[in-house]
């Protein structure tokens, strides 16, 4: 893997350091801006911005991991649905140039159709652009989701 | 791998059998209802509906041939970007119950927002259910479109 990125908000130590799961390449961290509970992200741990750019054996890596990521949450966020979706360069909508596959757990009546999570994701990844307009979490309120669905993962891997 | 089911679309011999690419397990075929040019899907060749269903060898096959086509489809639609989606469960806006990877290659304006796929996706999936106010392709259509990318699959492959 090629190294990190010092002006990539993905390559950020507090933000990795902050992730609630992790194998050897990868990590799950939540979204500071989520369109629904649970909503979270598994990144390569360096800066990479496509999937093409991942050896066979680290993008199986990354599809195991987001597995059990996705398990993880659907566990934690009592759900037994989810949205998994990558947008792959600035014409297929990827804001942040950093590769994340987006987990959102879903259940029964979270939106009015179960297709209404796109347009959010939308309007999320539109904010994180436009800083004075967005709406997320505290730090401190990240850290207290991250600790629960540790919990929830210690639980899970016995 | 389990066997296929007779009610499912995505199980019926004539939709399999115009595949465009195939792996061992998995098929890419061309959506019917294409929201952008190249929109086409990843399925199990077996009656999946959920990626937990899958063995930890099978998914990581899933996901090197989904690379692999989506690479294929970028190079036939002329795109250097794509959109990578499965909504898994009723809860997330699943409408037919056998596993698909949607693959959406992207290129530069051809929504007025690069956003935009998503809710043609869900207006998609919606006529795919009700038949009467559907707008897709022709079976010759299929046919044509499929042998234009299996041209192009045979030159990348040699």
């Amino acid at each position: 893997m090629t190294s990190t990125s010092k002006s990539c908000v993905f390559c950020q130590k507090k933000i990795q350091e902050n992730h609630f799961f992790a194998s050897e390449n990868f990590l799950a961290i939540y979204n500071i801006a989520p369109i629904l509970p649970g909503h979270s992200m598994v990144i390569p741990k360096l800066h990479h911005q496509s999937i093409t750019e991942l050896s066979d054996p680290e993008l199986c890596e990354m599809t195991l991991f987001a597995r059990k990521t996705v398990n993880l949450l659907m566990k934690t966020f009592g759900a037994k649905a989810f949205n998994w979706t990558i947008q792959e360069g600035e014409e297929a909508g990827q804001t942040v140039p950093h590769l994340h596959l987006h987990l959102i757990p879903r259940v029964e009546k979270d939106l009015p159709h179960p297709g209404d999570w796109y347009p959010l994701l939308k309007e999320s990844e539109a904010k994180i652009i436009d800083s004075d307009v967005r709406s997320r979490f505290s730090y401190d309120e990240i850290v207290q989701v991250v600790e629960r669905i540790r919990s929830v993962a210690k639980e899970m891997l016995g």
